[in-house]
C-alpha cells in the first residue's frame, strides 16, 4: 500500500442549472470560468482540511481541456491561489480519467518523501466546448471542479492498487480535433465549428467500454488479489446515462457504486473527483472504507484504483 | 538515487531550415505536424535501443502544447505507434521543462516497480503558433521532436537529485491565449489572431530567470551536497540567445555547457531532450558521465535534475 490519504476537499459548480427530461447540469454564465471554478474548489479544499496554500508542497491539474494552451493550466491556477509562492506546478493529463492518474502518480512521490502535500485539482468548463446538434454530448456534460489535498498517511489509508490501460483503437472516439497544433484555432472560419467543438461517438464508446472494461476488471482483481467483496464502494466516473448498464456487465450491485449521472451528468476529469467529495460530505464513504475510482476517458483509457479512505 | 537509465533514444526535425543572421531554424512543410515529428523521434529511438513497442509498458507526451484540445496527446501518438496494444498513455506538462518532469517523474513508477520500460516523447509544432511581427520570438523557435526510452538500470546509472519550483509572477510571460476554455477557438474573427499566437516578453523573462535561478542553484547544490565540479556538462533549455548571459550568472564555464541556440534554436518542450539525445550522439555525453538537465519554462517554472548517464 502507498500510504496517502486524502487531507481535504472542496468542490464547485456554477449557480446556474439546465435541465433534459429530468436530468440536472450545471452550466456556467456571468463570468464563471474554468478558473474561477478551479480556484473556489481549491478555497473550499483548503478550508475542509484547515490548511493553507503554504502548506503545500506541488499544485498538480489534472484536467482534460486546459484553460490556456500555454502556460500550463496548473500555472494559471498558482497564479490565483499561489502568487508569491515558489510551489512547483504541473500537468497531469489521460483526459476523463486525469483525475485518477494524478492521485496514483503523486502517491509515488509521496511514498518517496519526495512532496509532503499535494493539491490536486480537476476543474472543466464544459459548456464551451458543446456543440448544440449533438444531442447526446449537449445533454449529458456539467462544468464543475473539484479539489482534492492528499498527503502521507500512518498507514491507515493509501492506494491498495491501480491499474492504467490506453487502447488507440478508440482515440477518435472522444475528441475536440482544432484548437491546438493539428487543426489551429486561426483556421476557424464559422463553417467549420463542429472541429472546434466537443464530439462523441457515444454508442461507439459504450460498445467499446463493454468489451474492454470487464476483462480488465477481472484481471485487476486477480493480478491484486482482491475481489468485489472487499470492496465498500465504487465511484465510477459519471460517464453517461447508460453508467447502469456498464456496472450489471461488471456484476456490481445497484447498492455498491454511485450513479449521480440525473443530478449533475458527466464532469468530465472533474467527474471521479466530485462524486468522491460528494460522497465523502454526505457520508456515502467513511473512514476506513475501501473504494474505488473506475472510469473510461477519450484515448480510449480505462483507470481503476483502491483506496482506503 | 533512482536508478534509471537510457536504453535507446531518437529525434526528428522537418527538412526545412530557415536562417536569420546566421541562425538556423527548422520549421515544418509538405505535411510535417506534430505527430509526424513525435512519430519519427520514437521510431528512431526504438531503432537505437533495438527494442520493439510491445517492450514498453508506459508512453508519455511531454509537450507545452497538445496536438488536440481532446485526447490527450499521448493517446494519438500511442495511435500511431502503439494501435491494437493497451499500453497505459498519458500527458506531463510545464511547458519548456515538461520533459525533466516527466523524467523525473517516470523515476518514482520504474524505482517502485510500477512500470519497466518508459517511452517519453516530447514534440512541438511552434511554427504553427509563431507570429510574424513578433520578431524575437519568430526567428527564435523550431519544430522538432525527441523520444526517449528509460529502464531501471542495474545501479550504475540514474537520477541523483531534481528539484522544481514555479513563480506564477511569469505566468503571463510566455502565453498563448486562445484556443482552449479561456478564449475558445470560436471567438477568432480574424482581428484577434495575436491572441491566438505565441507571445513572449523575452526581457522579463530573462529578467525573472537572472533572479531566481542562481539562488536556486545553490540551495540545489547545496541541498544535495554537489557542486557544480560534480557536474561532467549541463545542459541547458535553448531558451534564447542570451543563454551564455545565464550561464555566466551561475558561474558556468563556457566548455561545461551546452549552447545549440544558432543551430537550431528553441524547440520548447524538445529543446532539452533533443539537445541531450545530439549530444549522446555525438560523444559530448558519455556512459559514467554526470549531466545536469536544466530550464526555464512558462509558468515561470524552473526544473534543475542530475542524471549519472
Amino acid at each position: 500500500m502507498r500510504n496517502i490519504e486524502i487531507l481535504g476537499f472542496g468542490t464547485a459548480v456554477p449557480k446556474n442549472t439546465v435541465e433534459f427530461d429530468g436530468q440536472i447540469r450545471y452550466r456556467s454564465a456571468d463570468g464563471e470560468t474554468q478558473l474561477s471554478l478551479a480556484v473556489e474548489a481549491c478555497t473550499n479544499a483548503f478550508k475542509n482540511a484547515n490548511l493553507k496554500i503554504t502548506d503545500i508542497d506541488l499544485i498538480v491539474a489534472a484536467s482534460a481541456v486546459g484553460i490556456q494552451p500555454i502556460p500550463c493550466t496548473a500555472a494559471l491556477i498558482h497564479e490565483a491561489i499561489a502568487l508569491g509562492t515558489d510551489i512547483p506546478a504541473m500537468d497531469i493529463n489521460t483526459t476523463c480519467t486525469s483525475f485518477i492518474t494524478a492521485l496514483d502518480t503523486v502517491s509515488y512521490f509521496i511514498e518517496a518523501g519526495k512532496y509532503k502535500r499535494v493539491l490536486i485539482v480537476s476543474s472543466e468548463l464544459a459548456s464551451a466546448g458543446l456543440n448544440k446538434d449533438q444531442k447526446e454530448s449537449y445533454e449529458l456534460f456539467s462544468d464543475s471542479a473539484a479539489a482534492v489535498i492528499v498527503g502521507k498517511s500512518d498507514g491507515a489509508a493509501g492506494i491498495l492498487c491501480s491499474v492504467q490501460k490506453t487502447w488507440s483503437e478508440g482515440a477518435h472516439s472522444t475528441e475536440i480535433r482544432g484548437g491546438l497544433t493539428n487543426l489551429s484555432a486561426l483556421k476557424y472560419d464559422g463553417t467549420n465549428y463542429k472541429d472546434f467543438l466537443f464530439d462523441m461517438k457515444g454508442i461507439q464508446i459504450l460498445s467499446f467500454t463493454g468489451r474492454k472494461l470487464p476483462p480488465l476488471m477481472n484481471e485487476f482483481y486477480k493480478a491484486n488479489n482482491i475481489s468485489l467483496s472487499d470492496i465498500d464502494k465504487i465511484i465510477p466516473h459519471q460517464a453517461s446515462r447508460a453508467l447502469g448498464v456498464i456496472m450489471k456487465r461488471l456484476n456490481i450491485p445497484e447498492d455498491k457504486y454511485v450513479d449521480r449521472v440525473s443530478e449533475y451528468g458527466n464532469m468530465v476529469s472533474a467527474s471521479v473527483p466530485y462524486t468522491l467529495c460528494k460522497c465523502i460530505e454526505d457520508g456515502t464513504v467513511k473512514k476506513g472504507d475501501t473504494i474505488m475510482l473506475v472510469g473510461t476517458a477519450a484515448g480510449l483509457t480505462i483507470n481503476i484504483l483502491v483506496l482506503k479512505y
